[in-house]
């Protein structure tokens, strides 16, 4: 299984905070002599905070902007173009990033956009792994309403949990383990409300596919992070530029299924509105974002990070909306804060 | 402050496992000599865990008990003299416990019934303050409703920690802390329901009302382990037999004042029943177990104990009355887990 070979040059790339600062293959080290080590590594810390806050901030507003959308009334323009536009920006974003970097650089081995059949061969396929969930999710609504799919769909902070561990082989303390199930219970308590007591009737069916989506999405995630840290030294915007090339197939292709006759009779950007385009600029930075947590961080951290994200986009959902807080709510978020303090100390004792 | 005395005998009573089995003052030294540490040691944390597991039984078959008397009708006897019998009743084995130690042991300095007015000065206090707590429970229903104040009640759980990390001066473990905050929210968690929320609109009094009530049972409860505990090599039991003489004391003013004609009219146990008895009884065993906690572990142990008890009651009563789990259950109980796995692991790491 090819996303195992990934183990070594990852521990190398991934880990080296823990490891006193070794410097990655292929990168200068002309500054590693002497506090080189600790400069570097705090470098690197900062790196991994500004991604990961900056997904933070994005994937709460994200929700705010739906929040908003909703608020404007119906979705007028088709989801499966909206979808398409958001990957075509992410890739120009990442060729701009390219072109910059190509002008102030050079080309280098690291950084051409060229690559060879056995680095591209497996960036389809978490696009596609996403295309089956997404497929999926039509269907569970059969057996769940919206709300228990919302529940379900904690499940996810599990399977990527567990994914991780298995086929990155990256281990969680036992004191990161419990900070985990918590993250779990805590986001889920969070959401409670009168109705969530349904979910408990979901039939064997719609478990089994809330399972599944649950594991294709860990998986298509923990996959990401597998062939963007396969090769450490690789410039992350020709890593994102292919991965969303696929992307943009994969979303053409479902344009194709569902909504051809549309686009060919009302056109590409029918019932685009500015908060439609504010929200596909929202969703593209916030797919780069993800990219950049899987480079410099890990899955965890973007779990965590888009579960606080959740939390916040309640807090600022009350002054901007006038939404009410619950009771489930407070304690939701304090069991998530428990489980963000716990992961931060159980790193330090493992 | 005197319960601040009790610090150092304490530490060589309560935490001698962690010392690698000292003997106990006054204790017979004659099997410490090879192996006595250690066997000292495991029939201490077995004494521990007996007396821990007899609390947990009790208290989850007391409100078991409590929701049967509720089907069954209206209590039709008066709370006070049930109350009254309870005290009597501990006391009454008390003191068959300690004939029985006498005629096996002979009476020494620490079984001997007769006390100092040093010794016996404190032991009105924890009745006093549960006194003016039960008497504050009668004003806070003005404030909040009966669901909301089951809620409020959580808060005996952070009062608990808080002062005994004051009061007798114990540490918990950062762990063991996030532990006891994620106690507090993951029993609320499972209590929560549909009128939850309404908690949150408590006015300032009725939230004052219930810290205040929290602080007063959690100065009680603590100050109990401190009374026990000052003198550890003093029979439990003569510990007990003052500490409910006084609760006798206390509660017969409280016929006094509340049901006087009541029970002259219609005497003492008028509307007893079978159920009555039992819960009597029940209530008596529960009170010595926690006496016993406090005595051989401690008010953390005390607090654990009685919210697992919460959980297994409501398992208990989905067999036993059709009782349906709810999802904030099934959370609730699963942060709980977590909380005590982290109060374990917390304990080794500190």
């Amino acid at each position: 299984m090819e996303y195992r070979k990934i183990k070594d040059q990852d521990d190398v790339g991934d880990d080296i905070e823990n490891r006193g600062g070794k410097a990655l293959p292929g990168v200068s080290v002309s500054n590693v002599a002497n506090f080189g080590g600790i400069s570097s590594e705090r470098s690197k810390w900062k790196r991994k905070s500004i991604v990961t806050l900056a997904l933070t901030i994005l994937t709460s507003s994200q929700a705010i902007l739906i929040v908003w959308s909703k608020r404007a009334g119906k979705y007028e323009y088709s989801v499966t173009t909206a979808n398409f536009s958001v990957e075509a920006l992410k890739c120009a974003l990442s060729l701009a990033a390219l072109l910059r970097i190509w002008r102030r650089e050079g080309v280098t081995e690291d950084n051409r956009l060229s690559t060879t059949l056995d680095e591209v061969s497996v960036y389809p396929i978490p696009a596609a792994l996403y295309l089956v969930k997404n497929l999926l999710q039509y269907y569970i609504f059969a057996y769940v309403d919206a709300p228990g799919y919302q529940i379900l769909k904690n499940l996810n902070i599990i399977s990527t949990g567990v994914l991780y561990r298995i086929i990155l082989k990256k281990k969680l303390s036992e004191i990161q383990w419990a900070g985990f199930i918590l993250l779990c219970a805590g986001c889920t308590t969070a959401q409670l409300n009168s109705s969530s007591d349904r979910v408990l009737q979901t039939p064997v069916q719609g478990w089994v596919m809330a399972i599944v989506m649950a594991l294709l999405s860990g998986f298509a995630g923990v996959y990401t992070e597998a062939i963007i840290k396969k090769r450490p030294s690789r410039n992350i915007n020709v890593q994102n530029f292919w991965l969303y090339v696929f992307g943009m197939g994969f979303n053409a292709i479902a344009i194709l299924v569902q909504d051809f006759d549309a686009v060919v009779n009302k056109g590409f950007f029918h019932g685009y509105s500015l908060i439609t385009i504010l929200m596909i600029l929202n969703h593209a930075l916030s797919g780069i974002a993800v990219s950049m947590v899987m480079k410099y961080a890990d899955n965890i951290v973007k779990v965590y990070s888009t579960s606080v994200a959740m939390l916040l986009t309640a807090v600022v959902s009350v002054f901007l909306f006038g939404f009410h807080l619950s009771l489930a709510f407070f304690l939701g978020s304090t069991i998530v804060s428990v489980s963000v303090y716990l992961h931060a100390i159980g790193k330090v004792q493992r």
